[in-house]
C-alpha cells in the first residue's frame, strides 16, 4: 500500500477502505508518511469529503493513536460535553457540578484556550491552587467521590489529532467537516466517556458559519457515536455574540458562580444554553425522561445551591481554595488595575457583535494565548454591557474592561468596538438554539 | 502575506495576484515555506485549476528560481522541440539534425529518462564517447558552428521546478493541467529558445490520456509562450503504441540512422511525425512559409544524407564517435548477450499495444531506471514487430527482446506481453496527430 495511491483514490472522489484508513493514520503517527502527504490527503478529504462509515474509522484509528482513558472503574454513565469553542462561553463551569448534583457522573477533559476562544482548564486555574494535571487514579476516585471532575488532557491523548491538527491549521485544511467531526469525536471518545452532549456553536468567526453547515456537523458526529456505541445529542447554539457576558477567564468564573447562585434570570442565553445542554446530558445518563423533567431537576439543583455546592466540593478535592467561590468573595478574583468601561462611538440598536472580534479583544487584554507558550492573565478581561437587540447611546457603556497593563488597552478597544454594528431598526430576535440533533 | 491566507483563497476558487504567486514560489525556493504548504496548495490547484494569467505567471517565477541560459550570442532563431513523454520515440534524435541541415539552430537541453520513458540525453551516451555534460560557451560555440547540440539540463535549471515536482510525484498532483504546463515552459524557456514545438502524447499511460485533455494543456502551453513572446505551437500525437519500433537507447539511435538513411518510408508513424514536428520548427524559426515547403525542404535534406550528416557533426563535436552512424556500423552498438523473439500467445488482430507496458518491459531489461540512481545498459530492449492494425499468427513474433542479463527476461516478456489486446475485428485506424494547436 502507498500513500500516494491512496491520496488519489480520494481525488477522485472513492471511499477509502478501513485497511486504507488504518495504514494513513498509523504510519503517520510513526512519521514513515510524511507531513507534506497528510496535507495533500487532507486537502483532498476537503474538497472531496468522507462518508459517514470513513469519518467513523478515521475517529477510532486516531482515537486508539495513544492513551485511551478507561473509566470502568467509575460508577454510573460518565456523561461529557463538548463546545465546538465560543466566546463567554462558562457553560462547563455551570452544567458539570449541576449535572452531578442531580446524581450524574461527570469525569471530563478539558482543553486550554487558543486564540479568541477561551478554556475551562485555563478558567479553573484562575481559582488559587486549582490544580488540573491530576494523575488518572486521583481523578477517578473524585468522580467517584463527588461525582465531578474537570481536568486537563493527558498530554499523550490523541497524538494523531495533534499533528494532524497542527497541519490542518497551516494550510487552508481546518474547515472540512469530516475532519473537524473526527478531530472531536476522537478526543471525546478516547477520554473513556459513555455519553456525550456536543454544542456546536454557529455563527462569524465559529468554525461552522451557517446553520446548515452546523447540521451537517451535528449529523455526521451524531451517527458516528452511534456507530461507536456512544450517546450522542447535538445543539446547534447561537454564536453571533458572546454567550455569556463575562469574557476572561476569572470573570467568567464570577458569571458561573452568580448563575449556579440563582441570580441569572431563566430567558438568559446562558442560561438557557446551560439548561438545555444540561437536561440533555442528564437524560443521556438515564437520570430523567424528558426535558421537562430534566429541567425540574436542575431548577431545584441550582435555586437549592446544590449546583454551587458541587463546584466547591470539586475546587476543593482539586486543590484549590473554594472560599472564593460565593458572591461575597468571587470579585476577589477579578481585581485588576484599571476598570474601565467603553463606550459606543455612536448611537443605535446592536444588530450584530462579531464574538471573535470580542474574544480577540479580551486576548489582546492578556485573557487569551496567541500561542501556546503565551502565559495567560487571569483576572483581566471585559464584561459586556449590552446586548444584540439593545439601543445604546452614546454615555451608555457597552462593555466594562478588566485591564492590568495599559499599553495594550488602546488596540483591544478598538478591536472590541469593531465588533459591533448599529443600525436605526431594531433586528428582529435569534433564536438561542437553532436544531437539536440526535434527542 | 501568509501562505495559509493563500492557499485557502485558492480554496475558494480566487485567482491569485502576481505578488502572491512570486512569494509562495519564492519562498518556497528558499525553504521558508514547508513541503507540507506546498503540496496543500498543490492540491487546491488540482481541484481549482489556475487561469492562464496565473499560469503564466507561475511559469515566469520558476523560470527565474536558477539559472536562465543567455542564448543571445547564438545566432539565428532558436528552436526547440519538446515531448511530454512517450515510448520508442526517437524524435528529437531525427529532426535536430534535419532542421540544422535546413538552416536551423536547434541548440537545445534534454532530460534523462526515468519510469517507462527514455530520454534523448541517455541514447545519446549509447554512443561511445559522446558528453552531455558540456560548458555552455563551448555548447553555443558548437550551435554557432554546426547548427546544433543537445546536452543536459543544466543542475540549477529551475530549481523550483524539481523541488515541486519531486512533491507532485508522491502527493498525487501530477494530474493537473496548469501544473504541468508551467513545468514544461518554465524549462524550456529557462533553456533560452526562441520558439518551440510541442509534442503532446495522448493514450493509455500519457500524462493525458484524452485528447480533449491534451487539447487543454496544448491550448495553456500555446497560450503562456505568446504572453511570454514566445512561438509556441502544439502537435497532438498518439501515444496508444510506441512511436517507432525500436525501445531501447541503441536501438533508438538505430532507428534514427535508418530513418535519416532513407530507409523508413513515408506513411510510418515516426517518419510522420518527425516531418511534421520538424515543419513546424522550419515555419516557426522564418525558414519555411508552409508545411509543404517545409516538408520539401526537410525531405531533400534527408535523402541527400545532409541530416545524418549533421547528426554526425553533433556526436563528433561533443566527443563522440560518429562512425557508427552509419548502416553498415550501428548494429554494433546493439549487441547483446541473446537476442530473443517474443510470440503472442493467441491469434488475431492487435486493436491496442499500451505503450506504458512496453515501456516499462524495455526497463525492467536494464533499457530504464526505475530511480534516479539506476545505471542503464544502453544496448538492450526491443524492436516490435508488429503494430496496431495488424494481423498476428501463434508463430509471428511480436518484437525481438535484446537481452544481456537473463534472469530479467521472464518479468519483461511477461509485461511486454500483457500490453496487447487481440480482437477477431480489425480495428479501424487512429490518427497518428490528433490536432495542431497555434500552428
Amino acid at each position: 500500500m502507498r500513500a500516494v495511491d491512496l491520496i488519489e483514490k480520494k481525488v477522485n472522489g472513492e471511499e477509502l477502505t478501513s485497511q486504507e484508513i488504518a495504514f494513513l493514520v498509523r504510519h503517520f503517527s510513526d512519521g514513515s508518511i510524511p507531513d507534506y502527504q497528510m496535507s495533500a490527503l487532507q486537502m483532498a478529504i476537503r474538497f472531496q469529503g468522507m462518508t459517514d462509515r470513513e469519518t467513523s474509522d478515521l475517529t477510532m484509528e486516531m482515537m486508539h493513536s495513544g492513551d485511551v482513558v478507561d473509566l470502568s472503574d467509575v460508577k454510573g454513565v460518565k456523561v461529557d460535553k463538548h463546545s465546538t469553542g465560543g466566546v463567554g462561553d462558562t457553560t462547563t463551569l455551570v452544567i458539570a457540578p449541576l449535572v452531578a448534583a442531580c446524581g450524574g457522573t461527570v469525569a471530563k477533559m478539558s482543553g486550554r484556550g487558543l486564540g479568541h476562544t477561551g478554556g475551562t482548564i485555563d478558567k479553573l486555574e484562575s481559582i488559587p491552587g486549582t490544580q488540573v494535571e491530576i494523575p488518572i487514579e486521583r481523578f477517578k476516585e473524585i468522580v467517584n467521590e463527588i461525582g465531578v471532575s474537570v481536568i486537563g488532557q493527558s498530554s499523550n491523548l490523541v497524538p494523531a489529532d495533534k499533528k494532524m491538527y497542527a497541519l490542518r491549521d497551516v494550510t487552508a485544511t481546518v474547515r472540512s467537516i469530516p475532519l473537524i467531526a473526527s478531530s472531536i469525536m476522537s478526543k471525546k471518545l478516547a477520554a473513556g466517556t459513555d455519553a456525550i452532549v456536543l454544542d456546536v456553536k454557529v455563527g462569524t468567526g465559529a468554525f461552522m458559519t451557517t446553520v446548515e453547515e452546523a447540521k451537517e456537523l451535528s449529523t455526521l458526529m451524531v451517527n458516528i457515536g452511534n456507530m461507536l456505541n456512544r450517546k450522542v445529542v447535538a445543539l446547534i447554539t447561537d454564536m453571533n455574540q458572546p454567550l455569556g457576558m463575562a469574557v476572561g477567564n476569572a470573570l467568567e468564573v464570577r458569571e458561573a458562580v452568580e448563575l449556579l447562585s440563582g441570580k441569572i434570570p431563566e430567558g438568559d442565553p446562558l442560561y438557557e444554553v446551560c439548561m438545555t445542554l444540561a437536561s440533555y446530558m442528564l437524560i443521556l445518563s438515564n437520570l430523567a425522561k424528558t426535558k421537562e423533567d430534566a429541567r425540574k431537576m436542575l431548577a431545584k439543583a441550582l435555586y437549592s445551591g446544590e449546583g454551587l455546592t458541587k463546584l466547591q466540593q470539586m475546587i476543593s478535592a482539586q486543590g484549590g481554595d473554594a472560599s472564593y467561590l460565593c458572591l461575597d468573595r468571587i470579585d476577589e478574583l477579578c481585581q485588576t488595575k484599571i476598570i474601565k468601561p467603553v463606550y459606543s462611538l455612536k448611537e443605535g440598536f446592536i444588530t450584530a457583535i462579531e464574538a471573535q472580534k470580542i474574544g480577540t479583544a479580551a486576548q489582546m487584554l492578556g485573557a487569551g494565548r496567541a500561542t501556546k507558550a503565551d502565559k495567560i492573565d487571569p483576572a483581566v478581561g471585559l464584561v459586556m454591557q449590552k446586548r444584540v437587540g439593545d439601543y445604546v447611546k452614546l454615555d451608555e457603556p457597552l462593555c466594562i474592561m478588566y485591564i492590568n497593563d495599559a499599553s495594550k488597552a488602546k488596540a483591544a478597544e478598538e478591536e472590541f468596538l469593531s465588533a459591533f454594528t448599529l443600525s436605526d431598526d431594531k433586528p428582529a430576535p435569534a433564536p438561542m438554539i437553532y436544531e437539536i440533533i440526535g434527542g
